[in-house]
């Protein structure tokens, strides 16, 4: 396997400043792709070792394209999480003013975080929309655009100063990257950890949904995300992208999941890992009756009943 | 262990007919006893191998004595069930008359089954409670009351004929009788079995049965019986007796009741056993995705899943 | 109507105890009865004003036959409760000694409350069942039977000393009962009340249970009390006796209640009348979303969406 | 109120020919908007009677933007939807040759429809994104690209000619769009209906959405969409747009909608409306206990019952 992380590029955007904060990347080669189908095509491929790729953010919640590559194709696992706040700066070539803007461009995922303050800074500007926002800054000091919105770490590379930073409609906007490799046994459970999964509901059966949310609350496994994707089979039909708190090797969501299996048509496993940012200390006890330690008693207890020794 | 069976008594009573449909009865000792809580007390105390009693009755419900007695004190477990037709004869001493009636007797739990015929054909007569059906007999043919309800079978051995026969104000009136033993190995599933547990909920816990209902309900097992009973601490305290569709050596049926194990303060397996008259080429298949071969199925994908190998 | 109360007699029961701590009872005839179906009858025959019969106790659960009487036959409704705690006196004639005891008489539900006593302290009497615990201590008066397990307020009507009193296997031993009459307006909410019914579930409907307890649950109302009752249509078909929490004017139990009207076969509606025993003040608020002001909020709403006007 | 319609231009787009499938277009005026949030603002601003925008597709599922635009800001309705089956058309400048073809260019949103097939048939042409597909076209007549993806009706008007035709890598691929307008009373039921809502869960608040699809499915309301939108107060925080089946006037989505509004910190109505191309008659009748009817039965059942006359 070759020691490189592909992710989703050009250098200088989020993505990169993200991955960077994984301490294993000062020993690995980082490989900026194209397109989040090409970072994960590449570790299908065995090019690289794993893909860094965003999916999830805070104002336009799931990145359908990782969701969607994840969920078909060859299998693929999640093994890391990171989350990266997200504010932009107003890049521009040394010497622009703010009222000199005519055209400014970002990727389109950055549209909604910055939408107000166009509306009040540069209500004339005309948007043009990049394929990724370090793009948008190449773009800029190519001089094809006045401006760019990224992150501020991109100006020096791009020869361009930023004419505001800490620009971002919505506060706390983060978003959530993922790591992404082909699968292996996943990493120990950490004691604050999710599993992701995509589930396809049996068609023309209403009411499915809840029946499959119900496997997971009858464990008293709690949800994090629940992300309808259609299946491509037309209007309606979807899938769902699900993270629930908790490791595979939990037993409360090992049976979930085994519920989702016997009733679902299709489950995809996506892999349990750390959440970013979260302290097992902090994370609640689970509920009355669904630790590993009462499913093992409840274990023990059924073998002596179907043995007759009680 | 003695190759005996102890009975709700006496002899000539419903019970004893239901118990000889039992082919083993043959080849074993019947013994009567005076009460509920003294066939179990026998069984429990090694002097019988098993115990015969009633557990519920088409009028009158789950008979209690028997439910609290399993409920409670050294474990039981019930190893077969036989359902009995129940209808009456009125039993006179030879040359009574229907108009020379005064008294009649009858065990209470007869009551409700001739009430109507009691109002529309002796309406002046005067109800006297026995012990049982049987014993109402007896006390006939002493001549202490004029009339008893029991089996028409009673009255040959207690001399009396039967003025009247098949009284029963409710039609299909049955009851269903159980044997009952020491804890041993369930025999094996037949393919239209029953499952009996006893479950107490958490005090205090508004909703709490919904919840149990529901361990149940997402493993696609079908109830059949829920009947409440007091704990015993106080008006409102109650713990559920309850029969499930399928065997423990079920998974659906397995899983559900270590899914109660955890939740519930206090569970009693009280036996896995053949239904009674219930052929299992009637037994409807178990829901999508809960019989065995999609349990061991999901089984294994999910150790792929925790292995990585998928 | 007369200003008369039947109640399940005869006089000196704790049905007569309980029913005197009603106020009004100072101003009405109050006729003993032979049965709780006498009892009723006499109200649906417009005899008497209401009837006074156990319905509830803490060792035996739900008095069968008053659930029965209530639950078919012309509609009845349920006006008031009154808790009663339970403990026994060993009565006998003045003189006898303990030992000198061989025969012993008390209604059968007692029983269960005595059991343990009497195996402690009389372990060779015969139990003889009295059609009441007030004709046991009759019986005992009249010498037919040497002790009574009754009231201790039932000595003097009988002439009879209390050998022993505060017998009851069980602490906390309660009974319940209930004042019925004819259908009327139920008394407004006292904001600590309680809503009878009976509900009869479709046929050949697994599951169908947990869908009706969701009726109440999705609406946030809390049950007090689940008592399966044969329908007298074969072993297995059940209804189910039901107390609530709250009052049919409440907007959560009349919306359960129409849920359950309209997905049940058969519903009975038995009453909303204050819980016994219980201040308003120590009733918990309802759940988040059930409150009538939240009713009446949602109910503007719809109307302002229907009507366009938001 | 101006006769005119706004809609997402420009000219040539599929959202023109599935807004000319509504009879009344033949008589109003199309305003092309540069985006929906400014389709929608006209709405909002008086400035036109409607805006007919994409909601969903059958690829890409819901169209965040959309979604996002009614869900906050000044209330909005949808009064009518229109299914539009998607293939792509291969645009060129006459003469242009597929071996010609360097840059081709498209909306983003077609990417996932036209991907397979430029594999296929395009390794090596650039992706260039445009704000919309005719506006891709447009930039092929200037001469800007060489190709672009775009219905076929688009070649006439940008005098290109389509190099191939139906092009769609998903079989059934078909957009939705909804006409939206400002609150007014709905339409009348048709009997084949739709009602849009978005609703908010209470924070930290596990299994949430359970309970609010327990909302729907206890009266038997079906749901057709359910797409999590982030609020945009952090990573995790979701409401959820939700299209369920039938109309605010029907008894069961009334009742519903109530429900949620009491347990939700928030609830948008977005209308009901006919569902496209469903024929009333092939709707399948409501679940039992859930027509009007039976709703109508039910509360005048609940009034006998608070009147005491049954």
């Amino acid at each position: 396997m070759p020691a490189s992380y592909a992710y989703l590029g050009p250098e200088g955007t989020f993505t990169e400043v993200a991955l960077r904060t994984l301490p294993e990347t000062a020993t690995r080669q980082l490989v900026p792709m194209v397109s989040v189908p090409a970072a994960l095509d590449a570790v299908r491929a065995g090019e690289v070792e794993a893909a860094f790729v965003p999916i999830e953010n805070s104002v336009e919640g799931g990145i359908t394209t990782t969701i969607d590559q994840l969920a078909v194709g060859e299998p693929l696992m999640i093994y890391r999480e990171v989350l990266l706040s997200i504010t932009f700066a107003l890049l521009v070539r040394p010497g622009t003013k703010l009222s000199d803007i005519k055209t400014v461009s970002a990727h389109p995922a950055a549209q909604p975080q910055v939408r107000n303050w166009m509306r009040d800074n540069l209500p004339d500007a005309i948007w043009e929309s990049a394929a990724s926002n370090a793009d948008g800054a190449r773009l800029v000091q190519e001089g094809r655009y006045d401006a760019a919105f990224a992150g501020e770490f991109a100006a020096a590379r791009y020869g361009l100063e930023a004419l505001e930073t800490e620009i971002h409609d919505a506060e706390n906007a983060q978003t959530r990257f993922v790591l992404v490799g082909r699968p292996a046994r996943p990493a120990a459970p950490t004691g604050a950890d999710k599993t992701s999964v995509v589930i396809w509901q049996r068609d023309d059966h209403p009411g499915a949904l809840l029946e499959l949310l119900q496997e997971f609350a009858v464990r008293g496994v709690n949800l994090m995300l629940l992300q309808s994707r259609p299946t491509g089979e037309g209007i309606g039909n979807y899938c769902f992208a699900i993270d629930a708190e908790g490791h595979i090797a939990d037993r409360r969501v090992a049976e979930a999941l085994m519920g989702l299996k016997r009733v679902c048509p299709k489950v995809r496993f996506l892999g349990s890992y750390p959440q970013a940012d979260v302290d097992p200390a902090d994370v609640r006890a689970p509920r009355a009756g669904t630790s590993d330690g009462e499913f093992a008693a409840a274990s023990d207890w059924l073998a002596r009943c179907q043995d007759g020794r009680f």
